[in-house]
């Protein structure tokens, strides 16, 4: 299975996400021959992998069962393809990894069943691979705060007074909490103590905040073609992320006008906000929070066991700073 | 919690059903309020609450942990529900059990996350009640298959051509699993012999198919009031049930003309579409084959070790074929 080329400069780490994709596309079984291409089509569409290579890189503390790893691994990133499908639903997305996504091209309701399906798909493999009941409720817990997470934000769109700490309580609810599960089943799953896990798990907190706030960035920053989906969709279905929220604590009047506009924003205007956004410094205030998740995270990873894993994990970590896309 | 007025005449079960559902609504804690009192709404609408009581009649026949057991019928309850407002996405349907659906009321995208929500909460039960890997296992292969179902249903759809056969297999994945597992479940988790909930299963599943077929003689014989839904939006979108296949294997053609309308179809033509569908006994062969699980499912309860969970079992199973809505 192809993956990103990131990966070939971690050669113990590609060819087992290259199985835990084949893996995951083993799983899926069903008739509906065009939505199992869809899926297929995604989960082989060059998604970063990042969650299962966390997941497998803090297995590599102690000598596991690799097979097991790489399908725990699989899991964690069925569970994301499911979410990222129903948010496309919701965002309306019409493409993702410059691929035409499910909800466009077969329309909400496969998209729909589509994302339940791999929701369910994970399930069965973190209830085949898991060692314990205990990590299962570990995974429900942080799925339950995801979810938690996604609603919260629902609410709270199109609400200019957004404050940077909501943002943040998102963040973590979401691609935090994602992360930080990622870092924990490794982990724990392996057979590190609790205790290892928990520590784990906390830099996966950190790891996954600082990458929304650089995929919040890249929002601001990047053409549509580089990051394979349209920019600045957030805004125009009212989800405020960082850089904005920054920027309007500095003129708040300015902005206001044009978000008034709510979905109706034109292209252009959405192109006066973006300079609005960067004039105000409001991507470089989001680029310093991201610096300083990352650096926790970093200060967190100094302190495990020496070796190679520690040593790809830093690498990695300190990499995604440096991301276009 | 207020419950169904028939399961008074099941003294024992209608307080357990009480307590699960009460226990449901404790587990939705997310902040965004609409959301939350919308699935409160759902859960407390007068659902039947039938897979949970079968899970809970049939966790009777060992003396087990109350707690647990309420816990596993809520667990699938809230699997259920989640269904229940996924389903109403795809069908665009505006009202169930006589009040406007979540996806009517606040638009399809709360309604995709509000399943989702509910989806891991079920995984979070599972997780913290079930009593081994083993039946979380069985949850996880129930789940998929229930998936499956729906996703064979849907590449269906509009499809004049489908047999019996497609729609008792698309029917045994979906209520059909889930009724077999709901059996399952309260068996196996009480602590019975995997044996006995392998019966159980098997004795659920011609219970499942059983329900599913009267709801779909319903829909060509009540009125949309006291069905709390419209009636035929099935036909509407696609999906044909046994009365309407068994009819056309009397006559096709004088069908075809009115489904070529697909969803364009009148509300008059529509009542043609019933009336013929009654006159070439549609109803009457549907009954005939509800009538013929049911026997199973009633002759396979016999053989369980006699006793009041079993005398239940087969009166509710019995009184499952005069349902009215």
């Amino acid at each position: 299975m192809k993956i990103h080329p990131m990966w070939h400069e971690y050669p113990t780490l590609a060819p087992e996400l290259s199985s835990a994709l084949t893996l995951i596309e083993k799983q899926i079984t069903t008739n509906n021959t065009p939505v199992a291409e869809a899926i297929l089509e995604m989960i082989n569409g060059g998604g970063k992998l990042l969650r299962p290579a966390y997941c497998l890189l803090f297995s590599r503390f102690q000598d596991t069962d690799r097979e097991k790893m790489i399908a725990l691994a699989a899991a964690i990133e069925t569970l994301h393809t499911a979410t990222l499908i129903h948010d496309d639903i919701i965002d309306k997305s019409p493409t993702r990894r410059n691929q035409v996504t499910i909800q466009k091209q077969f329309g909400p309701d496969t998209a729909v069943y589509a994302g339940d399906y791999l929701f369910v798909v994970c399930f069965k493999l973190l209830a085949h691979y898991a060692s314990s009941l205990r990590s299962i409720q570990q995974d429900s817990g942080s799925m339950e705060k995801i979810l938690k997470g996604e609603l919260d934000q629902m609410a709270t769109r199109y609400q200019t007074d957004i404050t940077i700490d909501d943002y943040l309580k998102q963040v973590s609810g979401k691609t935090g909490q994602l992360f930080a599960l990622s870092c924990f089943v490794g982990a724990y799953e392996s057979g590190s103590s609790t205790n290892f896990a928990k520590t784990a798990e906390k830099i996966g907190m950190d790891i996954g905040i600082a990458f929304q706030l650089l995929d919040d960035i890249l929002d601001y920053t990047s053409s549509g073609d580089t990051l394979g989906k349209p920019v600045c969709e957030d805004v125009r279905s009212g989800v405020y992320s960082a850089p904005l929220i920054l920027a309007m604590q500095r003129d708040r009047q300015a902005f206001l006008p044009l978000l008034a506009k709510k979905e109706q924003i034109t292209d252009a205007e959405m192109d006066k906000l973006r300079e609005l956004v960067i004039q105000h410094e409001g991507v470089k205030q989001a680029y310093a929070m991201a610096r300083q998740h990352t650096d926790q995270a970093i200060a967190g990873l100094k302190k495990l066991p020496a070796g190679s894993a520690r040593d790809d994990l830093i690498r990695l970590t300190g990499s995604l700073l440096m991301r276009k896309a």
